[in-house]
């Protein structure tokens, strides 16, 4: 297997790219394509060593910064490493493009077939999903590729995550539920009230609305909603996740009693981090694609762009694209 | 000034709400009437000695359950403690209402002029406001009484949110921000984007698009949202927040060393639950109604009430529903 992984991508680029494609190298034994501006790269590379390990530089002039504009970019920088990274998939010379770049940036190129991948014949939208770090690790899609949905958008993102979930976890008919303001009937918005039928019809294992409470005690496989809804509840919980735990650290230094409770109850904050680490994750895969393209968050670690990594091995190894492209003609999608 | 209180609302009436009305009595020093069944209500009410207090009770034969349909209960209930405590505050007989009870079913009956309170003139959608108890305590709107909005709808909200804002915090020209997936131009959804102008054209201190970071970290005095996505995040950041708190009481129990952390470290966690405690704040304000009507959690305890009731105390002394009847004709509201 052949890994194509954006070099430029991440805020402290190219050493967190580097360094986690040369632990994924390690731990995978497969072929690391690391895409950037060659000398850039191969300076970087020679801090390790990689004597045993299958790395690859391919030169790519460009670089998609944070600031550029998704609908320009894909045009204007037409070497970007995220261009020619994908192009590597398109051209099958490659098995996935991992990046922790602009989420937007490599969405609005992957999804022009003759520039990057194209979507799946029969997909509408393709969407975002997230394996949420935290209780159950349970998934959730779209978490922002698509800020205005219709219905038939919600259903697609449910059989895809259906697929995602069924491939990559093995569970057999995963549930699938739509995130909601209550459970009973009548609520929801209209987006929401909409949706019912379809997922009702749809063949898909569909367990009803769930709220953000079950969402996180695992209540369903599968929680399906708009990506901008979808949004605002991951930015929620990481603001909530980092409030708690700076006001903590803030009480904890308090007094002599609360530095020593806290010195000895370390461990206990240590488990809490490993619970809630989206580094262990690593990345969301862009689901809808020709391809598997795996994309993380601009502060990746190393640590985070090997497990990005990782999960793009694991899309490949369980056919997850020949799963959707099999599933949309499965699943009655026509709206 | 007289405030009443539905004695039928929490989860365990009347036990909380009776226990809360007759706290507020005495911190206020005010009229509290109780609303419900006369001889439940006086039976609850000979546990407390109130030889000093100013408290009524009003009868009201029937009381709203949480699984009654708002859209029904409106008509089916006529002797409801919700009805009849809305009833005294359009008769003039009560300067405000309070209930911990089902929001859905207070807002259809409040709502409906002849029946509850009516909308102020101008007013298209009453919306429910929250302080958030986090940080700067930040007051976001609309928190679940519109799950389908329009650009108008929300320009609203944040004018209501504005003038709350500034007449219960002394907040001269409070900065209003839109809840958005991102600063940047281009960013948000439909909703988002075609509501931009109207704020930018308001009169408000609108100071732009804030994420839930933002809006935690209190950039903003007043964050407007659609009440679907308002409602997500605040059951996503309830929902994170016992989250972490379980997870870290588990693993403080796994050994005695942490045990032993947990206890000296005890003071730190309860600051933090007094930082992220909504008892401190009671209720959310129904604003854009022709009076005062606080509504509060099934899950209130009498600490609760005692703060919902106090908050509806200080929305009479300061004048917000007047300053929302004067505030639609001042700013330019049409679409």
């Amino acid at each position: 297997m052949r890994i194509a992984i954006d070099a430029m991508g991440s805020d402290n680029c190219p050493e967190p790219d580097v360094a986690g494609a040369v632990e994924a190298a390690r731990t995978l034994n497969e072929t690391i394509i690391l895409v950037g501006d060659q000398k850039i790269v191969e300076a970087e590379l020679e801090k390790y060593n990689t004597a045993d390990l299958s790395i690859e530089v391919e030169h790519a002039p460009d670089a998609v910064s944070m600031t550029d504009i998704p609908s320009e970019v894909v045009k204007s920088k037409p070497n970007s490493s995220m261009h020619i990274g994908l192009g590597l998939v398109r051209e099958q010379q490659a098995d996935a493009f991992v990046t922790v770049g602009h989420t937007g940036a490599v969405l609005g190129i992957a999804m022009l077939r003759k520039i990057g991948l194209g979507r799946i014949r029969g997909v509408k939208r393709p969407a975002l999903g997230l394996i949420y770090p935290i209780g159950d690790q349970p998934f959730l899609i779209d978490n922002g590729a698509n800020a205005n949905c219709r219905p038939e958008h919600l259903l697609q993102f449910g059989i895809m995550g259906s697929l995602y979930v069924e491939r990559m976890q093995g569970i057999e008919s995963p549930r699938v539920a739509l995130i909601s303001n209550g459970e009973e009937e009548g609520k929801g918005n209209l987006l929401i009230q909409e949706s019912i039928p379809l997922f009702e019809a749809s063949g898909l294992n569909y367990v009803g609305n769930i709220e953000p409470k079950e969402f996180v005690g695992g209540e369903a496989d599968v929680a399906v909603t708009d990506g901008f809804t979808g949004n605002m509840m991951l930015k929620t919980a990481e603001a909530v996740a980092r409030y708690i735990s700076d006001a903590l650290r803030d009480n904890m230094m308090a007094n002599p009693r609360t530095i020593l409770g806290g010195m000895l109850a370390r461990p206990a904050f240590g488990q809490l981090r490993k619970q809630l680490n989206p580094d262990e994750i690593g990345g969301a895969p862009l689901l809808g694609l020709n391809g598997v393209v795996i994309v993380g968050h601009g502060r990746s670690n190393a640590t985070a762009v090997k497990h990005a990594i990782i999960q793009a091995h694991q899309l490949v190894e369980n056919r997850v694209v020949e799963a959707i492209k099999e599933g949309v003609k499965r699943f009655d999608v026509a709206p």
